[in-house]
């Protein structure tokens, strides 16, 4: 592709203003990765000046091309492209990774231009086709660069997103690799292998391009390229050398995650600064989004419209309300991994396909694009099996730092899902999603308070996750129940309680039947369905203990990070201690009321609890 | 490749009954996945009885091939399978997924031919990585097989695994896709498009074959074209039909994770039984492995040899510990995932390099590969940032299922990392850990106890993880000191304290420092160091919140899942409350000590909490 040669001098001029700062940046700090941001200095100085659209005044322009540095610990990098566009002061550089500043080690979004937080390897390029489906959602031909290092295409989530962003013929994904072929401990595992490269990304069904990433000219003629392909997204392949532009760097190992001391800094500034351009000619000039339109707008959601005593499982409540949710909120889209027939998201894709996507068997990319979509004012609900969430569990604690609006859903938890054995049980999320703090967790029990708190967690701004039940349950709330976040619902009460029970989603159940069970001997328990585990209403759980003189909690969990310890937390403050029910060794197959009685979290095990 | 046409009438005869005894087990439980055991039973026939080599009665032999079911849901096929061979006997496969009954819904080590439970897909293949390692690393031509499904190929796992399978040249492993082109909820990405298939697997540097997968001379053929492929592993992909050899089911989609209803059940024996070959031939034997060597025995780890108050970070005595451990115990490898120079395994590598395994960015394979080389009498330590180690939780998920010897090590925990920011700090790595209840769980506070509790974890049969620390602490214990796992050291205690803190790792100083803040104005509080987790010394936690009235924990880590909890679980039958001091929001880039302090671990929160 032909291109602008004029605009030559100036880019490089700035790839060695970004070099500067960088090192800059990271010797006043004292550590970081400047040899890092060298390498890409070029790749993004022509990406960032003289081929993305943008607003330098308003990242977060909803029109505005995205920029995903996957390479987190490029950081400095990136803000030294912000500085140079004028949105970030070059005196505040030097704050670099200070407790004062939002210049952190590694990218997140309490900086308006980072859209998730990056730094976990491998992660980008999924979020990076999520930002490139939401600009399919809302018909904006806004683009996606992905920048990667070569070391994290060893990262299988970077291969489920390529695979993904081929099905979906992203065109306007364009992913580049800064392959300098050195990893953070030795040489990478393709090294310069440019070829190897090639073969694997053309393999995923992408259109690749190979380039000196130190060539201006081929890096402007690439980006060009990539642009005009359509059908498929374009990866750069751009060789670079680690620590370019400064003679005791570029190319050499054991510098990964070093700054240059003062004098080393200072050496490379005079090296560096020989390199710029006399005549720099035109300065490139950004071009603007169109105007952003206006933010849409969700409608109420219709009341549920289920009969009590009705028997329903709460995996198929959540896939009859996200899609109502969907009908009244375009923000709304469903993710799904292969289990839409066993979630029920298949609903969601009947009445909305276009707002419904299949990633297959890939949990990560599927969570990864959801923070994307998230993080471009989409309201994603990516589920799967709870048990499959783990997969993507780094993903999770990303979405966490992201603090992005990602609804995850996961079906099929605990021992009560029966004959498919333990592989398939989850039981540890609620340990991984009630140990990030800033995520919502939700545990219906009824198909009502399923819908509920659908609405619920689309009306809140951050990250939830919902675990719904496979097994059928009785529908026991009213259609105009309200299920708040952070509340509970005591279900059974009396002056003569002597303890309290508190159970939630299938265990909810076993605790009603050892409230009757008891009640014929006499003894009188409180019930509480505990649906909002993440806040938790520990004024009410202090109450209960406080009146009755007993707290047992009762789940579909292992005992470590679930209900019985976020119950524990809760009444900690008030010197009462917690009873826990839950599964405490490794469970195994047989028939769901069969484990839930031989694991100890059926009524049998709270009547003796009690007794 | 030439083969056997005499075994031919044998194998299909075995295969039809391989299907029929699917299709009889699942019927029996009512559920299970009968049309994935039909798709690949020709693929195991022929695998099984005429190109494995393994004692049918005595399925661990050492010696013997291997095959990883990464399907894990045709479970059935592969009990068909021993009991073919004689292990099982046939009338018990019908006891399929009943809790009285090993024959789980998806495999599980209980069962002695099984060396990795299965069933999250896309994990086998890494196993099979580790079991081929153990191949060359006790010098046996053993052979391991890999049986996937082509959905589960979407998993980036698999692609983590192609690669370094290639990377080390297994080609005494050998992947078996059964192409079905049928997911759960629909067709898979590729469906039949075997080209796609082979390119892929192709661009990752395997040997491809593409068979029918229900031709059993072009399966037997295949099978020995891949023992005679040197260099690289062999992948056969083999283009199957879901449900095969039975009309109703045979192609056709919606039948995924549905057992024949009884009637349905008759028709498809009749159709099955219609396909044995009058005139079976001669039956194939199975040739047994070499005798087994006699197993390797470690010998005693020399002490530790550190000075009281030498200042070394936990992760610098892990890298020395396990360097050590590996020269008295012939069975210890380690696994690194491009970090080894920040976890100190590099000196593993440099004095052990035929015993340490490179993964890259990685961390998935590199735990799978942990599973299969543990379930083959290795002692592997698989190390990585602890935040990294996440990217891995449906692995180590998977690994506490299989309660295989897998010891992991997390580097680089909590807010005490400093300036990287929360991206690399883990800070939800004990939830993880702890969540499953078979994992040993250890978090040394110095390099003693680092090296001691390392011989610990490697004389200790099961699952572990230990955590270490990025920051130099001081040695405080002497090198005679032992450190037996499930126990806790007291190590400030006077008959005057009013609360005990309990801390580990980092916050341990904390501990000390407020100790010795609290003691010049006169109060005295007694300081524990919490080095096993999980096991945990719940008598002693006990005794000391009875003798001094209130337990404060300090941890870095969150609040929920972590330390606090576990103490709190602990002591929570005794009616003792814990206070906890932990990390409760999303930390920021900042200084350690800043970092420390402004996330209330320090020892002043510690000495406020006491106050």
């Amino acid at each position: 592709m032909p291109v602008d040669a004029s605009l030559l001098p100036n880019l490089k001029n700035i790839a060695t203003r970004l070099r500067i700062e960088s090192i800059r940046a990271t010797t006043a700090a004292g550590s970081g990765h400047p040899t890092t941001c060298q390498s890409a200095a070029d790749l993004m100085a022509a990406l960032f000046f003289a081929e993305m659209r943008f607003d330098p005044g308003n990242p977060q322009h909803p029109l505005a091309d995205r920029l995903v540095m996957s390479k987190g610990h490029a950081a400095p990098l990136l803000y030294a492209m912000w500085a140079e566009a004028g949105f970030i002061p070059r005196e505040r550089l030097t704050d670099l990774r200070l407790l004062t500043s939002d210049l952190e080690g590694h990218p997140t979004p309490r900086l308006p231009f980072v859209d998730v937080a990056t730094g976990s390897l491998g992660q980008g390029l999924a979020a990076g086709v999520g930002t490139a489906l939401n600009a399919r959602l809302i018909g904006s031909d806004y683009r996606t660069y992905v920048l990667m290092g070569d070391g994290e295409t060893a990262e299988g989530s970077v291969w489920e997103a390529a695979s993904v962003a081929h099905l979906y013929k992203l065109d306007a994904l364009c992913a580049i690799v800064d392959i300098n072929a050195l990893g953070q401990s030795r040489a990478t595992e393709l090294e310069h292998d440019m070829e190897a490269h090639r073969t694997r990304w053309r393999a995923f069904g992408w259109h690749a391009v190979v380039i000196d990433g130190h060539d201006m000219a081929e890096v402007l003629a690439a980006y060009a390229e990539a642009r005009a392909t359509k059908g498929t997204p374009t990866v750069i392949l751009a060789r670079t050398l680690k620590g370019k532009g400064v003679s005791f760097t570029e190319g050499k190992p054991n510098w990964h995650g070093k700054p240059l001391k003062p004098e080393e800094a200072t050496r490379a500034y005079a090296e560096l600064e020989a390199q710029f351009e006399k005549e720099a000619g035109p300065t490139p000039s950004i071009p603007a989004p169109p105007a952003a339109p206006a933010a849409s707008r969700p409608g109420p959601m219709p009341a549920p419209t289920y009969e009590l005593g009705e028997s329903i499982a709460t995996r198929e409540a959540f896939g009859t309300a996200i899609t109502k949710l969907a009908s009244v909120d375009p923000r709304v889209v469903a993710l799904d991994a292969d289990v839409k027939n066993s979630t029920f998201s298949e609903r969601f894709e009947a009445a909305h396909p276009d707002r419904f996507f299949q990633f297959f068997i890939a949990e990560q990319v599927m969570v990864g694009a959801a923070m994307g979509l998230a993080a471009r004012g989409a309201v994603p609900f990516p589920s799967t099996f709870a048990a499959f969430l783990t997969r993507a569990s780094d993903f999770i604690r990303m979405a966490a730092i992201s603090g992005v609006n990602i609804k995850l859903a996961g079906s099929h938890a605990g021992v009560s899902i029966g004959e498919d054995g333990p592989s398939q049980m989850a039981l540890e999320d609620f340990a991984m999603a009630t140990a990030q703090p800033n995520f919502t967790v939700l545990y219906p029990a009824d198909a009502v308070s399923t819908e509920k708190l659908i609405a619920e967690m689309a009306a809140h701004h951050g990250p939830a996750y919902m675990r719904t039940t496979r097994p059928k349950t009785p529908v026991i709330y009213d259609n105009a129940e309200s299920f708040p976040i952070g509340g509970l619902k005591v279900l059974r009460s009396s002056a003569a309680d002597t303890a309290t029970v508190v159970g939630a989603g299938v265990t909810l159940f076993e605790a009603l039947k050892a409230h009757d069970v008891l009640k014929a001997e006499g003894i009188s328990i409180r019930v509480i369905d505990l649906y909002s585990i993440q806040p938790i209403d520990a004024a009410a759980l202090i109450a209960a203990g406080r009146e009755t003189g007993r707290l047992i909690t009762v789940e579909d969990h292992y005992v470590a990070g679930g209900i019985g310890d976020a119950v524990a937390r809760a009444v900690a403050p008030a010197g009462l201690t917690v009873t826990r029910l839950a599964v405490t060794e490794i469970p195994r197959s047989g028939k769901p009321d069969e484990l839930v009685e031989k694991y100890g979290i059926s009524a049998t095990s709270i009547v003796e609890a009690v007794r």
